[in-house]
């Protein structure tokens, strides 16, 4: 049986590499894509989806488009140096030949969770403002959904956009405080574990090497974003921060996870930083006083090779 | 020549092993302690001051009396549970024969540091709140100081009074961000190194093997806070956190230091946070794009049994 999932995505090349995973597995019923802003605005980020399914020959998935700020002020904008201007490593495909459907991204997910009670698994990959804005328009979606397997946040390494916070969450913390605080099964895959799954260049390679579409794609849109990582890490290989998350769903047994308490900063310039804290510490601020019903399971490692195999399996 | 030293103390268990350890090693001039809240409340800091002079034979060392309060709200009080009631694991000492100078903390502070300029260091073990007063009677200490060697903060592990925030930072987090951003030479001798410097039971019982009077007493006050980091650890051994500061003043080689701009959070639940982060690093927080005249020298490992050795040889 098929999975059934919903990737809310802000298209990216490590959220292309994650949605071509995802369809070449062939163990997911992928309900839809939903847009949002991150890595590229939200309008852009929708063109994107509509590209990389066309690509794909998989038109039959819809994509709905969500928020386009966040609710956390100021909106810092997407960073064009990572992912490039287009978002999928300044390629400028041309416009796709589908719409996106007319449900907002957090009417569509409230539909098909609440339609399909217990089978609906979510899976951001970017900021949360579209999960927060479901939650806020049918809070039962909490108990209705699977769960909820999400790429962001830093637990106990540092974050990637400041000292604090993974970008994810930075670029919009409120939504992020509620998606994490929500009364439902929240796995959050941050830099704890991203910063571990690396691909090597030669690993890379059998994406140029493979016939299918898709990875035909995915070469393509790879090397300014390895140039990216490259010069940030200091040496060759890749985070496939937001795979990890189709990893986790087609086999949880490679990762090891702990529950914890999150919470969110919202404040000052500690903003979008996840904290985890075992349940039952001591703490004098109310914060980490919350009960075991707030637990979040954060992934904390990986087997890397097994990770990497199962993915390159989809090339 | 002897390092002249002021230390700015809230006896403390781990702060009288570490008084004791600096008169003990002969290698220093101890201008004078200047006490502080936190282990224990201010007035209840000089009394031990004082006992600990008394019991050493050292009653020449002038004791000033600091601040009651934080600069930060809300003021979250002492922890019997650690230190004891009395700071002292609950021995309950007699009252002491001697008295606190007339002079304020803050005011000792300044008065020594201008009267030998590039003689003297400040060792604080408590909150910063001491510190931050003397820099803003005379902000002219900071080029007058010889450097700031300090217990505190955590950069890149968790606290131990919340997630974020190592307890001393916690306890004045606005004074912290003061003394650690002001344009002196700080050394931040936090929870990174002092939660590996760990001594075994066995090497504690060498305390009341000695026939000193120095040692008699840190045996006696000991028991309380070696069950206390027995349970907080899960296992035997201590945290010798305020003791690391004197190490690294007597063989800084033994330590592993790297320079860092440290921000401390001021708001939210992460108050308290010490952020280290590298120079000439992209954020888009304008927090984390300071200058290098802000660098700390954050003290990161140690060479575990030859800081151990160094302490124990004053037993």
């Amino acid at each position: 049986m098929p999975q059934k999932i919903i990737i809310d995505t802000d298209p990216g090349v490590d959220d292309t590499m994650a949605i071509y995973y995802a369809l070449e597995s062939g163990a997911f019923d992928i309900l839809g894509l939903t847009t949002v802003f991150g890595n590229v605005e939200t309008p852009l980020a929708t063109l994107n989806a509509l590209r990389l399914l066309e690509i794909a020959g998989r038109t039959d998935i819809p994509v709905a488009q969500g928020a386009t700020r966040p609710f956390a002020e100021p909106y810092f904008g997407a960073p064009a140096h990572i992912h490039g201007a287009d978002g999928q490593g300044d390629l400028f495909l041309p416009a796709p030949s589908t719409q996106a459907i007319s449900l907002s991204a957090a009417q569509f997910i409230v539909d098909q969770i609440m339609a399909q009670p217990g089978e609906v698994t979510l899976v951001p990959l970017g900021p949360l403002t579209n999960i927060a804005m479901a939650l806020l328009l049918e809070p039962q979606i909490a108990q209705a959904v699977k769960q909820v397997v999400l790429m962001g946040g830093a637990a106990f390494v540092p974050g990637n956009i400041t000292p604090a916070a993974e970008a994810n969450i930075f670029h919009d913390a409120i939504a992020a405080e509620m998606v994490l605080s929500a009364p439902w099964d929240v796995t959050m895959i941050g830099l704890d574990v991203t910063h571990q799954v690396i691909m090597s260049d030669e690993e890379l390679g059998r994406y140029g090497a493979s016939a299918k579409a898709t990875s035909q794609h995915i070469s393509k849109v790879l090397p300014l974003y390895i140039n990216f990582t490259r010069e940030s890490r200091g040496k060759p290989g890749l985070y496939t921060h937001d795979p990890t998350t189709i990893s986790y769903l087609l086999n949880p047994a490679l990762f090891e996870v702990q529950p914890y308490l999150v919470r969110v900063e919202t404040e000052g310039f500690s903003i979008g930083k996840t904290w985890a804290w075992p349940q039952n510490v001591y703490s004098p601020l109310a914060a980490f006083q919350v009960g075991p019903e707030h637990l979040v399971n954060v992934v904390l490692g990986a087997d890397v090779p097994a990770v990497n195999a199962m993915m390159l399996a989809t090339v």
